[in-house]
């Protein structure tokens, strides 16, 4: 659906937050141009998922393409199926289709390993540039994983650099001609805050530092424009908005202009330029092949690529603008809905500025999400006391948000969260 | 099944290899005491699957999980099922199942990541151990990944350490006390030679070096003994004899003497201590756990428990007697049945020497070898001339080894692999 079309679509249904009802609610639902992929997924009929953030929902055609990879892929065609069913090429031919979502060109990006580790191979690769300059900047509370990478890749290196951490709103002055490299989640884990992607990449140009952007809270939901802002490198995960399901391999971008340059410290035999020549020597591969490093998990991949093809079919544009309506029309409705409760809203007011979760503080904010899982929405907690609401606007409804928000002001009003079964604490939380 | 029991049904099935007819041969099928285990595996009918070391087959009950996994799991539970289906624990419980097949503790292996990325977690750990030691020791021909990860975690090092290659016989006595790591592959992946583990290890120790064993071409086929050899550290794949699936997660083991001292470069949340308090400073689980990084690829880990359940289901010793059988089965009958033929036996004859496969040299192999998949039987290549037969005792049958060779007699005599459509490479070879 092209940008114009969704505009036109969507100028006809203004959404007069404080007086919606479910019925006019649900018109939306009917009336919304994308509303249809609804469908495409098996989602459960009693629950609320809101969620997609965390875990993205399964799509009808994943699970088919899945159960064709597994019987007939692995179970008869076996080995050949890397050659027959294109499995060696893979991860370029997935990481390509994401380099539509973030702007990307399609030999800029690939699938493989996890975030953590494609965030280490970019991290190392940038450093070895930049061996006179000590600091890696980046900004407290930032997904812990991009901390954690960081700090376990500068441990002991020499020449020896520190992480540095400045809040948001200090970032840009903080980047100086000692900074080696910035790192930043683009759309924040928990508050959903939105960082200025070209401001904080032109700034770093300017001191002569590189830039990584994590896209896991971005992709798929809003707008990201790597190239179109100059960005240097960036990784995102598979198994939010693109719904590559549990565990989904993770993607990396590095711009062409770097490609001859980074060298991966993790120099698995994928990513060698002849890994069937069986030679003991490491030479990378040409371009972004060269940050494969094992045998790509090809059921996590296809399944990948089958959710990616999916948000493909809709349009990025389509999706930006539905994300904003959707938690638009949350924060509205717990401001009808929940006028004297302990809420505090912690994402920014102003959508353009937030991602597509809306996060609320509340004291007892675990126990209120039991209580609102129990009752069949489905958020997540995040500590101390966030409760973090997901909209994937691919499968999300308006109606769903209704719903979520009107379960959320009954769970306040009657106090029942208080009930010390809420309080007892899954593994993961 | 116990082993005195197997000894005694394979006691009672001598194979008389130059004698024997394929009547025979099926004999030797109906008698084996864990023939049965064919029938659990989704194998096609018209063909003869001799590259179990490369990708293990389909088993039924991996089918069926993975269903369970996609369509409950995913689909109808989502995120809850990091709790209620025990996606969390799951890096550790399918671990503790791997531990059991290659004499480990259940603590002291973790399913994480790709054997490569498994490799550099402990070769920086080790070598973070014996910072006064130049040398990581390894064997020319080592497969390609081992050696490329080991250049890709030393490059630029500090303090500087080199890799030295020593042909295999000379292993032993190339351990010094300049030696920091010696890195080997227990089973060869070309030649199935195996390495005295014992000895090494027991030798490395004595000049104070630690010794990592890869395990991709042993675990599940051939007798392991880490902790009965003194083993520090080991990795392995999932995808070969334990039947995970294409590109399954792989497993690693550090002996529980080292895990409070080793500390994984790669440091991403779910290696943490408390990935769930999101904290901005990293600390590492203790045990085994702070291995992992990312989250992990849940379908592969699964899929891949389901494997190695039905593995554990028949044991480790009868399939390690199988496996020799059917090696030397198939050895004998190619003496016999290609006589004049310019095969060339690359691997041990004796099978006390030799892995699961057999490895023969031929100078038209990658032809030879075309031909022979056209026709049904799938080895594998492996360049510059290797013929690569692998027998996964779990599902491999005489008759296979027979009609393998009978197919492969046939193709030698008739010269058809000189058809040049057989000369065209395919991207994986």
């Amino acid at each position: 659906m092209s940008r114009a079309a969704v505009d036109a679509a969507q100028a006809a249904q203004e959404i007069p937050v404080c007086d919606a009802d479910l019925e006019e609610v649900r018109r939306w639902d009917r009336e919304d141009p994308i509303g249809h992929f609804r469908e495409r997924f098996e989602l459960p009929a009693d629950i609320v998922y809101l969620d997609g953030n965390s875990l993205g929902a399964l799509p009808v055609e994943t699970h088919q393409r899945l159960e064709d990879v597994i019987s007939r892929q692995w179970g008869r065609d076996l080995i050949r199926s890397w050659n027959v069913h294109g499995w060696i090429h893979a991860p370029e031919r997935v990481g390509a289709k994401i380099a539509r979502l973030i702007g990307a060109d399609g030999d800029e990006v690939i699938v493989a390993d996890s975030t953590s580790v494609n965030l280490y191979k970019l991290l190392c690769g940038a450093l070895a540039l930049r061996p006179d300059r000590s600091v890696v900047l980046s900004e407290p509370g930032n997904f812990p994983t991009d901390l954690y990478v960081i700090q376990g890749a500068i441990a002991g290196a020499t020449p020896a650099r520190r992480l540095r951490l400045e809040p948001a709103d200090r970032i840009l002055e903080a980047i100086d001609d000692d900074t080696a490299l910035v790192m930043l989640t683009h759309v924040h884990y928990k508050t959903a805050a939105v960082h200025d992607m070209r401001a904080i990449t032109e700034r770093a140009h300017e001191c002569g530092a590189l830039v990584l952007w994590d896209l896991s809270h971005s992709a798929g939901a809003v707008e990201v424009d790597l190239n179109g802002c100059g960005v240097d490198m960036a990784v995102g995960c598979g198994y939010k908005y693109l719904n590559g399901g549990p565990g989904a391999p993770a993607y990396l971008f590095l711009a062409r202009r770097h490609h001859d340059s980074f060298i991966s410290p993790l120099s698995g035999w994928m990513g060698h330029r002849a890994p069937f020549d069986f030679v003991d020597d490491y030479a990378p591969a040409p371009g972004i092949r060269r940050f494969l490093c094992g045998t790509p998990y090809m059921l996590g991949l296809l399944a990948l690529e089958a959710g990616v093809d999916l948000m493909l079919e809709c349009g990025i544009a389509p999706l930006v603008e539905k994300s904003r309506r959707l938690s638009e029309l949350f924060i509205r409705l717990v401001q009808r809905m929940c006028p004297r409760s302990s809420l505090r809203l912690i994402s920014p007011a102003d959508p353009a500025r937030r991602g597509s979760h809306v996060a609320f503080a509340h004291p007892d904010g675990y126990a209120v999400m039991q209580a609102l899982i129990e009752r069949g929405v489905i958020g997540d907690f995040r500590s101390p006391d966030i409760l973090r609401f997901g909209f994937a606007p691919l499968y999300t409804r308006y109606e769903d948000v209704w719903r979520a928000v009107a379960t959320l002001a009954e769970v306040l009003a009657s106090e029942c969260w208080s009930d010390p079964r809420y309080a007892v604490r899954a593994p993961v939380t």
